[in-house]
């Protein structure tokens, strides 16, 4: 099997040596907008060389990690570039606005578009690991869209990897990361700025803080330029999840203003019943 | 050395533990308002045994570990009943109201106020663990009204337990937490209540939920009976950084729906700096 990584970052770097746990006679090669990804990626064995032109007609996989606003661009152009039995398989972090665009490509059947649910604050080949998908959801969607000889082989190194699948609309996907996904960065990189501005008066501020902060801020390390083309494309949820936890914030606020601790109680126990579904992530 | 600690929870049972590390041959006992706290802890060897009424007499050190709420009018009770070699120590989450408290009592030389920073979302004397407070901050305010031989005691105890100090006033303390930790706990709290109140209509939401949104959640576990008394004791600076939170995520939304997303890319590219923030923590 032949296979080409499109970027080299920590999800794409990740992807090409997790296959490659469960294909070790595959053949791996990449291409990446920075020239020192690529040279690290050699060297850290992600890929044995850099891609060329004539290697995208003859593989059998094409993964495409790039940020969100890149994505439709460039696997429309891969698109009319590749042989017939290529599969481009996209694993961005929004999918609406790219299926959108890739709905009436002639060769539309030769892409999938997917999206693995892991990831960390850190980037970079230097980031991959080879484990970072075991048993991880994968949300597919429009796989009916999909060749289904192509679909196959999508789906049985999803399977090698461990992965669970999720099947659903690219508008249903979009609207639930708002809530899981993207919501959560935006708190995390506003609690940080609050903590920040306040620290410019006040020195010495931060060897005050303890793990809670550390857990609650540790998105806020992401790289904007990963995460402002997500929010720019799923802008329309992300606004209805953040709206919807500033109007939670602000009562939180009235309660607080108004001396109703029964109410704070009530919402915080209530909220308690989050133990239960972070068990559920690990189950 | 006789240690008696009153509440055996995640925080009195670690200091208790951290305590007997190093005071191999002092005398541990306690008392809790759940009976079955008492009974986990001796079973843990936490304790040897319940302390009784006579026990606070001869005692050298208590340890309060409560909610603040109780915190005054508890302390205010044994500081009548110790001998004149006891001292109590609070190591409560709120400073101001609890100081001002126990200002014109007679005994007031006979009491510290201190907050050890650590802590997790889990609570019980089996949550307990001997190295919680190793290397952690504890902050100690208005030091000078402890009496001097008592302050030598308690300082000995935290340099043994390897803990780093901070000095400041009641009302720097409050202020600082309100930032650094209590501020935290309330984004988490209702960032748990968005994504869960959307979970009611939208089945299954959760498997799709991955480790950011986990650790941005993990503090929505934490109990009410704790956290609620400390919102309203420092309601004050609770309120003034919740207000500066919800402006800046109003402002972030702002953005979005003007789609200046240059201004979104600089407001995350500032917060990054908390990666530099968050290794302080760790030297």
């Amino acid at each position: 099997m032949n296979v080409i990584g499109v970027g080299l970052g920590l999800i794409g770097g990740s992807m090409l040596l997790g296959l490659k746990k469960h294909y070790p006679n595959a053949r791996f090669l990449g291409i990446d907008s920075k020239e020192t990804h690529v040279k690290a990626a050699i060297d850290l064995n992600i890929i044995s060389a850099e891609a060329e032109e004539e290697d995208f007609k003859t593989a059998d996989l094409i993964i495409v990690s790039i940020p969100v606003d890149k994505a439709a661009g460039v696997i429309s152009d891969y698109l009319n570039r590749i042989g017939a039995h290529t599969l481009i398989i996209d694993r961005g972090s929004t999918k609406e606005e790219l299926c959108k665009a890739l709905e009436n490509h002639p060769k539309r059947h030769q892409f999938l578009a997917a999206h693995p649910i892991a990831g960390n604050e850190f980037s970079g080949p230097t980031a991959a690991i080879d484990h970072l998908f075991d048993h991880k959801t994968m949300i597919i969607c429009e796989i009916e869209k999909t060749d289904p000889k192509l679909q196959n082989l999508a789906l049985e190194c999803f399977s090698k990897m461990n992965m669970k699948l999720r099947f659903m609309n690219p508008k249903a996907h979009n609207k639930h990361m708002a809530y899981v996904s993207h919501l959560s960065h935006i708190s995390s990189f506003m609690l940080g700025k609050t903590v920040i501005d306040k620290e410019e008066d006040e020195r010495n501020i931060f060897d005050l803080a303890g793990s809670g902060f550390e857990s609650t801020v540790r998105l806020a390390k992401s790289n904007p330029k990963t995460w402002v083309p997500i929010f720019k494309q799923n802008k329309t949820f992300v606004i209805e999840a953040l709206s919807e936890y500033i109007s939670n914030l602000e009562h939180f606020k009235d309660d607080l203003l108004k001396d109703n601790y029964d109410g704070l109680d009530t919402k915080i126990t209530n909220t308690n019943r989050v133990k239960e579904i972070l068990e559920g992530i690990h189950n």
